[in-house]
């Protein structure tokens, strides 16, 4: 099942199906190109977590961490499907980061590794757009990070059954790919990743934890049109404003 | 004028006056007692600012910065007036931060120093309590400022004629004065603090900017009961649970 959000053509913002037709509600089944796809959740927080795979911490130049290295988004971050993104102004470089994002079901605090799949909700794609230019000189990727737009995500959220244990993530600029991996490859599970945040922090309905990309990054250019693709979840398309 | 926010006796959520005699709203002045006193904003977000007083600059050891450093505190991390707020478990150091938290009153983006404060509703009082066991040791300060509990802050947000330029800013522990400082020793002010997190992203009304702390922080122990005075803002007090 695809859940997915978006704003109808009388204005109105449903939560409803995602078919090969379109997104439905209430008996009717919409054309894409007539309503807005929205993100499909409005998460209070989003939790990201860096250096999930050892092939991206090589080619970032970081050890791999013996703990999840974590950062957060604001809701200012999200953008959605189809959206088109304008970049933080006058950096050399802003590059994008296919990402399995995973949508929490129920609020929920200090979660054991065992139960940790009874609170997700289901996944969901997500771009961790990253402003190098200050992300590589502030302790704390505020600028780097959660600027906004930075985390594009969607089209749906796929409930868990859609996604495999092994799924693949990959990313495609201009219809080239650029990164290429799979789930299987994360150094934490997401199991790991949701009883280690909850040692700290409530996890509310809604909110996302992303969880790390691979090898493959590069710099976003004005025009550019990315599609992030998680084996289960429809493609998630959106453009660089020019 | 200072405004609160507080859950009447029948559990309403209200958003009054804060007068000598008790919080008040349509009419009626509750006994500050037979309320529970909330968080007076309901921010998307706290953009925190680090390293604001050369003071404490020096204290931590740390240059002062040539740009606000930045971090992010989520909604979980709100507690309110009177309430007991747990620290994460098994930290050897948990200090407390006695700060001028600025509440926005509108969403705004790229705001120009010059019109900064038409963007501010007014101040509250902050402590950014600090989990140093993991701050010191994780490149993102989550685990280490972001935790459930970390931001009380309260009890009014006060309109801006009611604080001064110069207002004192100090912090008591179970009646012990630890830190004294002011608003006039800010390294960065409030309008440059707003004009530069809005080059990165919008704030939202209810976001709260909160300024840095003066020398003096220490650590935290259960059963402490916290006093952070800001001029012109009444007392936030709060306790540590046992």
């Amino acid at each position: 099942m695809q859940h997915v959000r978006f704003r109808d053509p009388a204005g109105a913002v449903r939560t409803g199906e995602w078919t090969d037709e379109g997104p439905a509600f209430a008996g009717h089944t919409y054309d894409v190109d007539d309503v807005d796809v929205l993100p499909p959740t409005t998460p209070s927080k989003v939790v990201c977590v860096g250096l999930n795979y050892a092939d991206h911490a090589e080619e970032s130049g970081m050890e791999v961490p013996d703990r999840p290295l974590l950062f957060l988004k604001p809701p200012n971050a999200l953008a959605g499907h189809g959206d088109s993104v304008r970049l933080p102004a006058g950096k050399e470089r802003v590059d994008w980061e296919a990402e399995l994002g995973v949508v929490i079901g129920e609020q929920c605090r200090h979660v054991d590794e065992a139960d940790a799949m009874d609170v997700v909700r289901g996944y969901t794609c997500v771009n961790d757009i990253s402003n190098r230019d200050d992300q590589e000189v502030e302790q704390n990727w505020v600028r780097g990070k959660a600027f906004d737009g930075a985390a594009p995500m969607g089209p749906t959220v796929a409930t868990p059954d859609e996604v495999p244990d092994d799924a693949g993530i990959s990313l495609r600029v201009n219809g080239e790919t650029k990164q290429e991996s799979s789930r299987s490859e994360f150094i934490f599970s997401v199991p790991e990743l949701v009883a280690e945040i909850t040692t700290y922090m409530t996890l509310e309905p809604g909110d996302v934890i992303s969880t790390g990309t691979p090898a493959g990054v590069g710099a976003l250019s004005p025009g550019d049109r990315v599609e992030v693709d998680v084996e289960g979840i429809p493609t998630l398309e959106h453009t660089v404003a020019e």
